[in-house]
């Protein structure tokens, strides 16, 4: 089971619910706003409604507009915008490459959600650059695909950094953590591995201790079995990696093609990049 | 020992003190409601009996009857129906043939539980499905098949989603979960593996400390034990899965039609199911 | 040191002080009640005296008789009893066969404590059955053979129950901890092992801390170490039981006779099984 | 270094203060009270005094004689006597070995502390005999050879059970955890094995966390290492088990002797002890 | 994600707010003291404008000067000065070395952050010397030669000691430290080895537990994956080393030249550092 | 890094401080004392002073003299002196040997700090007797061989027991640790192993819980590691080991000598100890 927040039609309940007492614009429909936020709890929904009316205030307007939806959303999602920050012409490359590696990669993989954006204008602090994708429908299955498909994209952008800078560095930490977690679990939650085939392999990350989180790993299986998730973790990644690099090589015009509008242009939209891919494709993509 | 919960006479004189100030229909049969709740313990019960008064006040009867109780034993067991759930037709149709899955080796499995009702209706949050298996009497002892048994209704799920799809999914978490769980008590706790023959290999899972649970995991054993404890379970439910293959291949046609009776109906109660059974397979079955 | 328990002389003085309110019987023999009541510790024998007295108040006579603490002894060592609780008929042959077993090995092994009661009479919710052994005397010592002997009467009831019915149960899962333990003991405690000959192996299995149990199970030796006794303790216990099932096997006749009296009769006292087993084998028992 | 105690001065200073309130008899010698209670600490001491004095006073005397300081000194170590308690014959001629067996690997060690006494007349509840060594003086220092010996004379006991019933029994576990640990120390704390020659190994047992022990072992050394420590204590022990069957073995007859002697009189005092051994044995004694 | 501290216009931005009530002098480039303090966080630079206002009073100046600045930003790098300490000829000799083979890999290094000052003027208790790196601008991403340049210049200390004084001090213990944990979190956090290529290694070191660091270390990975990690920090370290001992050889001649004019001079700021080897060394410095 | 305490003017600047309300003799020369006082903190020195004065108002004098600050010195570092506790002359004989073991390969040990005292006057508990070196100067850094030298002198107390009396004793077991200490660190601290040339290998011995230490040892290495860690340890100990044995066989007369003038004598000052060593010994000593 991988999903245990509101779906769709919880997400149109609640926004409904917060919504009340707030003016809303002819234009606004929630059931667009509801689609864009899988993933959001309560505690989000609300958030971005206040966000969105604030947003209304400060322009002077009395109800809320979808736009205001929208640019909360985003909010959000990446943190707060701030123009203005500075990054080395290099590293503003190297972004611009890593985040078109992983859009490429979710373009060229069947099933893996559509890409909504990609930007490399440089929201809060740790983020130099994102790829948004926009999941089609709640999911309440991943088939052993799709979780290579999440992967796959993960790996994408460090992949695409070794391309073209035969260069890896470490902007793609938090993309290899990610695609080592479900790797991992596909292996202890999933059995989903060879050896431990229908099997599970149960261990526990943290626990509450006297309010405090208390990060005692406990593992119910031997050292050795923890060597083989290890080792098969690293086969998974290792193939995939092997995988989306090919996939980049063979479309490497392409990617240098998107990467410079993108260096251009800092935010590219879902319908610029469907644009974009099929001028640049002509083979139709199977998402 | 594996049960310590109230037996069949227990859960009547039980149910008999909860009902006390209410009113009862004439059709209500209180052996009955106790014989569908093996495994309910005193709260289970009383919550049980608020229920079913509940939906006899809802629907402005003055008497509890026998349908009510059959409700709320559902509700108890599976949580709140919520029909109105939106679900992927994909997802629908692999939760169907995991279902069935479980229904079928229950069927074709000797002395496994009867199969009380298959459903598709998504229940709560992490029920797509569900298959009920109705326990005949209470039981205070398990024999080494019974435990195979168990084991292989719950592999059912997953060997029906790879038969049919050549895929597998994340769906079948929580049943590799348990079915890993009684695979390795057989070796920890009831001594039935080769190498620790009639040994018992004691942990703890759990503790509570300060209030708080705490899940320090203590072995009496080394870690090469735990290592044979890894692959003796694995093995296990190898062995397992590979018999529940080859009965779910011999019956793919049975497995075909039963699934798309589900896809129609949503539900199929324990008659309908054993009659469709019969009319499919003249083979009379073991159970 | 196996013993810290009050001895023979010790419960008879602890039961006259508990009994100097209550009236007893003239056929009263407080030292018999203290030979029925090895391992009795304080507390044990003020509860005895309470039940013994209570049971004469109920019945209505004025003095409390020898038969009230035979009732009350029984009581407090198998729990209350409760006729009435149902039981399947296969479930209940189980249990015959496993509990003649644990009584044959104990007829049949030299210095093993002997039989007072064999019961299938249902007591409490943990035991299907029972077999109540009686020391002749407080032991200060146990020798390697007589700590063998207890292990082979624990492995009695499983071996009854595969020779006969060629399958094993979680019945026996109490009886393989307690003898896991004592085998475990003389490797770790006792230095009775080839490799530790005369070496202790210390480890400590609770703590209190903060007025809690604190399950840190602590070891004095390596893993291999550990290893060496979780080797060496299987291949104790599988000695044992190839010696309990060769002499269960010879005796198969006796054990079927004996089982089918216990499934008629539910309960077998100390003199009829005497009287049975010396019908039944001409061979006279070396205890 | 082995000692923290007061020494001799140390303790016959202290003593002199516990007594000053106390009417000390003419034949009261502190100084032979001190030689006799060597690892006695300041609490012992006062207790002893007490317990004196207590005699003194029970027995209708004004003064404390030495003959009080003796039975108290008894009493201190070995628990409160108590003559009238039960032990089956076959138990008594093995306590009655065990202890012949300490008494005579003390009297055949160089450098051993002398025999002051050896009882088979049981105290308290987990001694069913004793055998005393007192130590000429106070030492600060002990070589290998030393700590050979005082491992010698605590494998006496269960040597002599082996030699003479060809059984071994659960009565010298506290003996073994006692040379277990000697053997331990000399590899971890004093650089005495071949390996880690002149290395200690260091590793914590007990720590106090809010007023509580804790008994968290914290080893600074590998696994292989513990389990070297592992192996060579049971080499050492092995070693000097064989060296004291040897002895025993070639003394049998002495052993049988005195082992009779102790079984008639319960006790063999010093003075006897010496006796008894120099008319069994022509060869002098070298302690 | 390396950094999460002011950027470069965060800096000056907090400079500004903490200089309000301060009279700057009109040489004051508070983007000047930015440029030199990156790293900083909010309290850093608040306590350096308190330490230029304080030495500004002290000078008895009505206006903080750059000069202020410059000397405030080295109090707070290297600890307060303290000329007066002595220190032997010997080790003064081994810590101009040292640092000297600091400044020259640096130098050497493409892409390593430029010397600003060497200086053997003791710091504090326990810096002997220092060589002071100034970044060129804040850096969002480091790739993996950038990460290899920093280890080579930690390692470049202990190097020059070698190759000149043929044995190797306890001096270098800090530098080893940090260019151990660079090479590590190559292969844990930024997926840089050969065997975990992509892959990440999580664990912990500190988790606070009410109000107090907790030191608890949890690996999410087995021990023999740790044993690699241990045996790769080993191989980039022992190459690194290697890289940087062929270089200071191959300059061994500048290495001295520098060194004496460091025990001379006693501190080499950057101007002068640049100077010296532009006239020691005819090749352009690829930095 | 291996000195964070006061150096020597820090220790003139303290005892200035602690000495304002003092009345010191015209021979009283606070450096002298603080070149005596390496490894005295702030505390220690303060300490020292009032011992001093107190000395002086004991002995009934106004000022306090060099003398009383001298004695001052050896009471903190050895504790009280005790000079009528009893000891064995064979133990006497061992300690003699052992502390002109100490000496002598200080003497001879290029770089060792000179001895200023060799006593066996028993002080305290736990120190039969000691040999005191007092440092030329304070250090700040030590190279390998002076590592190895502080090694060596704390070995030659067990290499003599053993040349002398071909027997070892428990009386070394603090200097054992101490070595062992210095020779996990060069490898743990220092990077001066092979396998783990200039690398650092964390481990953590105490925190602080509530108040109270936390002896949780964790180390950021894996078992092999540690396993690498003990047998190095052991190979440099055995090694160094080796060198001292050497050394003291091939000095065994001067041993003997020094050792039994140390027999009549009990304490041997600095300059007695330089007079003897050099008549005895041609050879001028390196250091």
């Amino acid at each position: 089971m991988v999903v245990d927040k509101p779906d769709l039609e919880g997400r149109v309940a609640i926004l409904r619910i917060h919504s009340r007492d707030v003016k809303l614009g002819d234009d606004v429909e929630l059931v667009k706003v509801a689609r864009s936020t899988p993933g959001f709890v309560g505690a989000d929904l609300a958030n971005l409604v206040n966000e969105a009316a604030l947003r209304a205030v400060r322009e002077g307007r009395e109800a809320v507009s979808q736009a205001d939806f929208r640019a909360s959303i985003e909010k959000v999602i990446a943190g707060l915008e701030k123009k203005n920050r500075l990054i080395n012409p290099k590293e503003r490359e190297i972004v611009a490459y890593h985040e078109t590696g992983h859009a490429l990669v979710a373009y060229y993989t069947p099933g893996a959600d559509p890409v909504e954006k990609i930007s490399i204008v440089p929201r809060g602090m740790s983020a130099l650059g994102y790829t948004l994708q926009l999941p089609v429908e709640d999911r309440y299955l991943m088939t052993q695909n799709e979780l290579y498909g999440k992967i796959d994209v993960l790996l994408g952008g460090r992949a695409a950094e070794k391309l073209i800078f035969d260069q890896i560095s470490t902007g793609a930490a938090n993309d290899l953590s990610r695609a080592t977690d479900i790797a991992k679990r596909m292996i202890t939650d999933y059995g989903m591995s060879e050896k431990f085939s229908n099997v599970t392999l149960p261990y526990r990350r943290e626990s509450t201790f006297l309010g405090q989180e208390n990060y005692a790993l406990q593992r119910e299986y031997s050292e050795k079995t923890q060597q083989y998730i290890d080792e098969e973790t690293a086969r998974i990644i290792a193939e995939r990696y092997k995988q989306v690099q090919n996939l980049l090589e063979s479309k490497q015009s392409i990617l240098k093609s998107v990467a410079q509008k993108l260096l251009e242009a800092e935010v590219i939209e879902a319908e610029d990049f469907q644009k974009i891919l099929s001028e640049l494709d002509a083979s139709v993509p199977i998402n």
